[in-house]
């Protein structure tokens, strides 16, 4: 640790942000498996991922072998305009706990997304634009994906269309709202503009929808559709690269003031931001460099690496994705209403379930009511108002932080703030009134599901 | 201008932020008159404001001599958990709008309390703190101050009781959380909490309350309780004072790269955060030493300064608080259903208004229909979703980038974007919508009430 005085949020300067996106495949010696198309079984193509996807961005999913990959000056610019984001000294959290522990955290949350989204956002929409698409399509659950597309789009005036859960769109109008700002078409998904939802609307007329069926209209949409394609928010690696410009940062502000991390925590839905956040210093720990303790956190509720299984799964509940080997509850597991709604996803990136596998980085799962009690606490000492899904990770660097009462050990913790909870007021309202409840499956129940994963892993 | 380029955003450094207040009375040669006791119409004594007020915010009320006072170092370490706010240079738009000019917006969004507001909240709950008083009563009416004095509050340990008109309590539920997730007690207004209260409710079942109402429950909760004063959020001087972080902040980013604006633009309701804002510009002009155009922009429904009179008038509808003089519609004018609730006062802070008077400031007023579409246009390519309050400084400030097309002139154009517009999608979706309508009060109204202003005036 060097003597200089560690700022209460440390900024680098513009020439200070990463210029290279990286790769952390490419330093690892056993590669996550390949996307298997589910017809044939065999390895996704090129060619045949490129009727979906935008062709560039098919390419970074397929490259496991190019560690730095240069960051386009068109998204390096938008970038500019909310990064780098800030690494913050949690001193007064560290007061208030009485801790010996130290306390950093990147916050991802300053940006009208109000997430960490942005990053792959942006990305892919100016591929989209380079390959001169007309625009994009991708459904939104909670709404974080479906904000920080449309501000990407309206960016390079590319056409998005969301479709948005019903029961969300009509429950976060707000959301919506901020999405049709910048200009995106947003429809409640089932919807009549598209074969599959016409098909759901007919044989479960007045369904609020689910992602699953979402992702479906989106597919369709744009493979039917001259100009599109489809982009998606999580789990893939291209969008795990994209996010690594979040522990890029957060590596190079550390080393400015000499600082090195005992324990890297972040949450995990599909796995994008943490992965984002721990890959710099997992190819630390691949090249034999140095060594961290990296945890993931996870809802108690969807317990996809602490209670899943490592096997080839459908990305996607509708069953028209690739298949991706990844810890998987079973694309058909449906979680329970647990508010953290962008955490609420079956698998994992298939990335991070490798390191997990390889024993690089531990798991953890969490109830979401002691989740709430630990946002609250954070917000009450260090201002900002964080996101359901963020507080996962801060609810363990609590954990970890208190540990260091006992035994005295002044651990340096970094954890991934990704976003702020501002559209998540119904359940800081359902946690204040007493009315929010745990739900933990049991093993009976993720047995069933497990048993229906596809026949490939047999 | 020097040749250093320039970022996107300027961060000061924290060695490089505000150890004192600015306190802009200092230098005025004519000072804004004295706050009257509505009952003798006799200046108001430090002993009879401080019935009401905390201590020492009185006297920084009263104070009109020093020109610097000390930001104590509570407060200071406060400040840094959010400042320095960013001063944002606007590539994105100045390119999209093909202007010569060059535009900055100093950005004071990025706390949880989403706007400007936490500078002076959290300077008046210290100094209750400091005084031994157990906690503070206010008023909200959007819920931006309210919030800001929770989240103060909770910092430094205070019983926080907020007054929420009832309309706003029932309508932004989300608002409320975030009050209760700081801990405040939030009352809906009218209550029967108070004696002002359960009269306005005998007198008028099911009103859904006003801010006036607010003030004057939250007034007597603060009197008639041990150990309690009543805090508020704009219109005096002492909250402009403590917002001078803003344009102190400003200041020194410009100086450090040489850059001199022509133009400085802020919304006005009570007039806090342009007082701050231009405060040590108009130090400056006051001291003869440069020459800016400044521009206060307020909304048509509620012309205060382009359409009122300048006179002495109660600060609250409920006229319980001094008369102050100032610009004012008169205080019991309504203003009609606009939006952007924190510009919907009737009067205008006592410092402001002598400026105004003076000539040192100019005044424009704007509907909202096209501080949506410029909120929109300016969301659209900086990323950012602003408050309608601060929109309506963008539209100006778009007003001018526009000018400088036409002419060529390459002016520097500075304008204050105080807040973020998260929890004002209701509005945004009635401008979408087609649905949202503009007011002017007609010159007979206007006239209505100017003849209600008090008599020591005549």
């Amino acid at each position: 640790m060097s003597d200089k005085k560690i700022p209460y949020k440390i900024y680098l300067e513009e020439d200070e942000m990463p210029k290279q996106w990286y790769n952390v495949r490419a330093d690892m010696k056993k590669k996550p498996e390949p996307l298997l198309n589910p017809a044939t079984l065999k390895p996704m193509t090129l060619e045949e991922l490129s009727k979906v996807f935008c062709e560039d961005l098919v390419k970074q999913e397929l490259d496991d072998t190019t560690p730095y990959i240069d960051i386009p000056d068109e998204i390096r610019e938008f970038y500019r305009m909310y990064r780098p984001s800030p690494l913050v000294r949690a001193y007064c959290l560290e007061k208030k706990l009485g801790t010996p522990a130290k306390i950093y955290y990147k916050f991802e949350g300053n940006n009208t997304s109000g997430s960490h989204k942005l990053n792959s956002a942006i990305a892919q929409a100016y591929y989209a634009k380079k390959q001169g698409l007309k625009g994009v399509t991708t459904e939104t659950g909670a709404g974080q994906w479906g904000t920080a597309l449309s501000m990407a789009c309206s960016y390079f005036d590319l056409d998005c269309n969301v479709y948005m859960v019903k029961c969300s769109y009509e429950q976060k109008p707000f959301r919506r709202e901020v999405m049709r700002t910048y200009g995106a078409k947003v429809t409640p998904s089932p919807s009549e503009t598209t074969e599959i939802g016409r098909k759901i609307l007919a044989e479960h007329p007045g369904t609020t929808g689910s992602l699953g069926c979402a992702i479906s209209e989106a597919v369709e949409t744009a493979v039917s559709r001259e100009g599109y394609r489809y982009v998606l928010g999580s789990v893939l690696s291209q969008v795990l690269l994209h996010q690594t410009v979040i522990g890029l940062e957060t590596k190079t502000a550390l080393d400015k003031y000499d600082i090195k991390p005992d324990i890297i925590i972040g949450c995990a839905g599909g796995g994008s931001n943490l992965g984002g956040l721990i890959s710099p210093f997992v190819g630390e720990m691949l090249r034999g460099e140095k060594n961290y303790q990296i945890i993931a956190v996870e809802p108690a509720s969807c317990p996809s690496l602490t209670r899943g299984t490592y096997a080839y799964d459908f990305c996607d509940t509708g069953k028209v994705c690739p298949l991706q080997k990844m810890y998987t509850l079973g694309c058909d597991f449906i979680p329970s209403a647990n508010h953290a709604g962008g955490l609420r996803y079956h698998g994992m990136s298939g990335v991070l379930s490798e390191l997990y596998d390889q024993g690089l980085m531990e798991a953890r799962s969490v109830v979401q009511t002691d989740v709430f009690a630990a946002a609250e606490e954070f917000a009450r000492v260090e201002g900002i108002l964080p996101a359901p899904e963020s507080s996962h990770a801060i609810k363990v660097a609590l954990d970890e932080a208190k540990k260091c009462i006992e035994t005295g050990e002044e651990k340096t913790i970094v954890f991934g703030l990704t976003g702020t909870g501002y559209f998540d007021m119904f359940a800081y309202e359902k946690f204040h009134d007493g009315e929010m409840s745990d739900y933990i499956p049991t093993d009976e129940e993720l047995a069933k599901y497990r048993d229906t994963l596809p026949k490939v892993n047999k």
